[in-house]
């Protein structure tokens, strides 16, 4: 069974890497440098494709980043990075307009090239509510447009394990696992050190905790904001 | 009424530019650089934006070209552009995998930054047999899935008017509307010249020789190859 992964060098795409290594999935990973502040992600995803000793391949979409403005992700000028709880008028502002399926088109395109069965896709429930192109409906409908694109073709479909587990649940497959955590991404600042405030490292965080284990990561400012409800409890 | 038009500088897209103009759309155009040998159409697809005074952008999808491999119109090293009559067996070897979901996908997010109604495309019937990205189930999926990823935004769909017309039905459209089709650009191979014998100029010229009208164009070889009905009989 062969295998396009794609591969951002955070958490749960790292974890789904682990995760199909260990089905015996014979992985090639794709990222895609689209001009994140946190481009940082990509030297983690090299670390993790290293580690399980795959090809790595990492698609220069910078060409598009004039085209995304308005998120925080990508619009310095315009947008500042949220802060806080993982929650809806924070994250909005980190939505990067139809990202993911410029990511698995070129996924798909790079899973007839390779022949490989399956693009495999990190998305979990978690991004449910703020990323609609995160959303299992979505992955069924895009899936079944490719298949209409390039029918008779490999790949068979997008498959998103993690669709419908949260953060704190694949951590918990990864620590099993051992998923180099230390090896992974997940700050939206483009800093050195982890900022441990954005929205992003704050869900981390939350899930660590959860886990009840420490984060090997070490972060500027590593203390879960409590969330409005709780503040309001 | 907004519009972002896929421009790739052939027939077809540049009559689709000028039918919109026609109807009042205001359009931005947006083309791609994959590395397609014909990388001359992209020339023509900036005239015609010139002409039509629109925004053009040329979005650089080089990074993707390694993995369009296996197709005559991106891999130098190993497929030979097939020459004459646009038959099955010749022009499987131009289809460029998934490329059209692609290009739509960063068509999508271009409509979503410019708050575009629609997304315009340009293919039409002549394309279905041999191209699955081209027929109307696609487009279709495609846009209910980029819809669901983007809820609440615009554009609201792709739309393909010609989707249902060959390329002498368009051309017909195009004559009235005066389309410039001299400062279009067709063939498949990267000359100075067009070759006349590639299966993309073979179907321009049979599309002229159907309306009764000299095609402006100059070519190195301007003659209508029988097809094998047409020999055999």
């Amino acid at each position: 069974m062969k295998g396009i992964t794609i591969l951002s060098g955070g958490m749960d795409s790292a974890t789904l890497a682990y995760f199909n290594a260990d089905r015996g999935i014979d992985q090639a990973f794709i990222s895609f440098d689209y001009g994140q502040k946190h481009v940082k992600e990509l030297s983690s995803a090299g670390v993790i494709a290293a580690k399980l000793r795959c090809t790595h391949r990492v698609v220069d979409l910078k060409s598009v980043t004039p085209l995304l403005k308005g998120s925080a992700l990508t619009d310095d000028k315009n947008v500042n990075m949220p802060e806080g709880f993982y929650a809806e008028e924070n994250m909005r502002l980190t939505v990067v307009p139809n990202r993911n399926a410029m990511m698995l088109s070129i996924a798909w395109a790079a899973g007839i090239a390779e022949q490989a069965d399956i693009v495999y896709y990190g998305a979990h429930a978690g991004d449910h509510y703020i990323y609609e192109d995160c959303r299992p409906e979505f992955v069924a409908s895009l899936s079944h447009a490719f298949l209409l694109g390039t029918h008779g073709l490999k790949p068979s479909g997008i498959m998103a394990p993690f669709i419908e587990m949260d953060k704190a649940q694949i951590l918990k497959v990864g620590l099993e696992l051992k998923v180099p955590y230390e090896s992974t991404w997940t700050c939206y600042k483009g800093r050195t050190v982890a900022c441990g405030v954005c929205g992003s490292c704050q869900e981390r965080l939350e899930a660590f905790a959860k886990a009840g284990i420490d984060d090997p990561l070490p972060y500027e400012n590593r203390r879960l904001i409590p969330k409005r409800a709780e503040i309001s409890a």
